[in-house]
């Protein structure tokens, strides 16, 4: 028999975890104590919680505790990069059952520990319990921009009309790989690994904030959605030209092959404007910003009531339109109730 | 029917609950963003998380929403305090059920915000997501004691022998409680509130980081328990006096009560010593140290090989005695894995 977490007992977890934790220059106090002390020289500290649950956000069959560690580490260090900050500590609540692998629960801290390592954070602390349902539970601190007393702080709130809307990060490749895994098909492994472990662009939410970016928000809903919470925290419309997007070849063959196989017609734009999970960074500009290579302008923001510009659709149009149309896609966008 | 979050949605349930909770003025930006931004003016930032899944930690025929919000918050405050730090925020990761109601949500949220707001904390973020087994995962953040680069951090490591060891707080009130309730028996309230709602003697972290602790620990596993982790990383033995234990009259009542309702021998030092979630704060000191009434002492840290001043016990004795001997309680204290 493999051995469990329920044979080592809670401290004994805790003890073999802390071990596979490097913790870095900013880390005064690490795991195993109370609570942990980390290095602020900026005076404030930007934190995000998301919750993955398995069945719901993974599935252990697909992804290996290895995978799920990555996933959870990057969608948590997506948020911070998405305030323009940099990712600095984690803190993980896992909810285990008392037969989950030891060699799961390595893997996970493994996970954590490499992709905290790609922004130079440290997983600091956390709490292991037992419970039916296989929960992960991450909290991301990180520091804004800028120095102390004067944060270069990226809100959903601040785009205004005229302005340039651009992504950074892929889009649409997660949903393709959920969907290559659900039809049984094993590749693009490219595709299919962009589901398991997500590569935001963590690096182009400090530079958006330099840039001067008055909105930023990570993907992690789809595009679409994330692009309506920008709308209406800055009383806006935004508007995607789906001619911008950026649509690999390997996408499209995707959508064929999903398509052939399940017999139901895929639209490789519903990848892209509303599969979530890719934590791509969607971030509006000044008209007339000059924007490095990882950033694509696939659109603008206009006013609320800015009808006419769109040829003449007439009112009620969404906040978000593509080609300046409501977009009738397959889903919605990510609700985690509905 | 009662309305419930499915009904909400998840975004509908996030806007309903940021209503719910008010925001100190450490905190720069609130929930709602990608991330929130708290103020850390001294430089560094304490951290701490703490899981509840239902059933282990809590039962919904035992304790309201309110209850379960400010035990969450409660316990992760602890831990805070017991660095010697100041709780300054929460962020709360949510697993839920489609069908609860959207009533013991609001609870939830008000309970959270009641207890941070006992020591000025707001609850800055969290998530919500779908589950079967409601979760509470609490990450809570704190302000070490002492100015920015000298700060007064209380770890668990620096118990020497000679010190002497004092609790703050309540010890044994949690587990009377849950035996009162666990046995129908409905009084006397104050214990079954202990239970239910736990308070942590905050101030006394700091005051004892002031006082020159040497270590300090949340009971949150039992007082046995958690003095066995100081006196691992402290290399040092703890002795606890009983005689010096306060063990209130409706405490032994209790015991009584219990016992002849169950038909079990209860010993109320089985409560005073391994029960746990009472919070009480447990701190070893400098011989000689004078302490404010909240504190009590009641024991000593010893040498590890310091077997002839316990009157000749011999070898043998485990790192946490009670009067110089192994104490055999009806539970070792609280392993979330056995």
């Amino acid at each position: 028999m493999e051995p469990t977490i329920g044979d080592a007992g809670e401290f004994g977890v805790i003890a073999r975890v802390s071990r596979r934790l490097p913790q870095g220059d900013a880390v005064l106090l690490g795991p195993g104590d109370d609570a942990a002390l980390l290095a602020v020289p900026a005076g404030a500290v930007l934190a995000s919680t998301d919750v993955l649950v398995e069945g719901n956000h993974f599935r252990r069959d697909w992804s290996t505790g290895y995978d799920v560690g990555r996933k959870a580490a990057a969608q948590n260090l997506a948020d911070i990069a998405a305030m323009g900050g940099r990712g600095s500590a984690l803190l993980v609540g896992l909810v285990a059952p008392a037969d989950l692998p030891l060699r799961w629960l390595d893997e996970l801290a493994d996970g954590l520990a490499d992709e905290a390592a790609v922004v130079g954070a440290s997983v600091i602390g956390g709490d292991t319990v037992r419970g039916h349902e296989l929960t992960v539970a991450v909290t991301a601190l990180g520091v804004p921009d800028g120095s102390a007393g004067e944060h270069r702080l990226v809100t959903r709130a601040g785009a205004r009309p005229g302005d340039v809307l651009a992504v950074a990060g892929w889009l649409g490749w997660s949903a393709a790989g959920l969907a290559l895994l659900a039809a049984g098909i094993g590749s693009p492994r490219a595709l299919i690994e962009a589901h398991r472990r997500p590569e935001p662009p963590y690096q182009a939410g400090p530079e958006a904030a330099r840039l001067g970016a008055t909105a930023m928000i990570d993907t992690s809903d789809g595009l679409l959605a994330d692009l309506g919470h920008i709308a209406a925290a800055s009383r806006v419309r935004v508007d995607v030209r789906a001619a911008a997007l950026r649509v690999p070849s390997q996408l499209r063959d995707a959508a064929v092959a999903v398509g052939a196989t399940t017999g139901q017609h895929v639209r490789v734009l519903d990848w892209v404007l509303t599969g979530g999970e890719d934590h791509a960074l969607a971030a509006t500009f000044p008209p007339g910003v000059r924007l490095p290579a990882r950033w694509t302008v696939i659109g603008s923001v206009r006013d609320c009531d800015d009808e006419a510009a769109d040829g003449g659709v007439g009112g009620g149009l969404p906040a978000v339109t593509v080609d300046g149309e409501a977009w009738h896609g397959a889903t919605p966008g990510w609700d985690h109730f509905r």
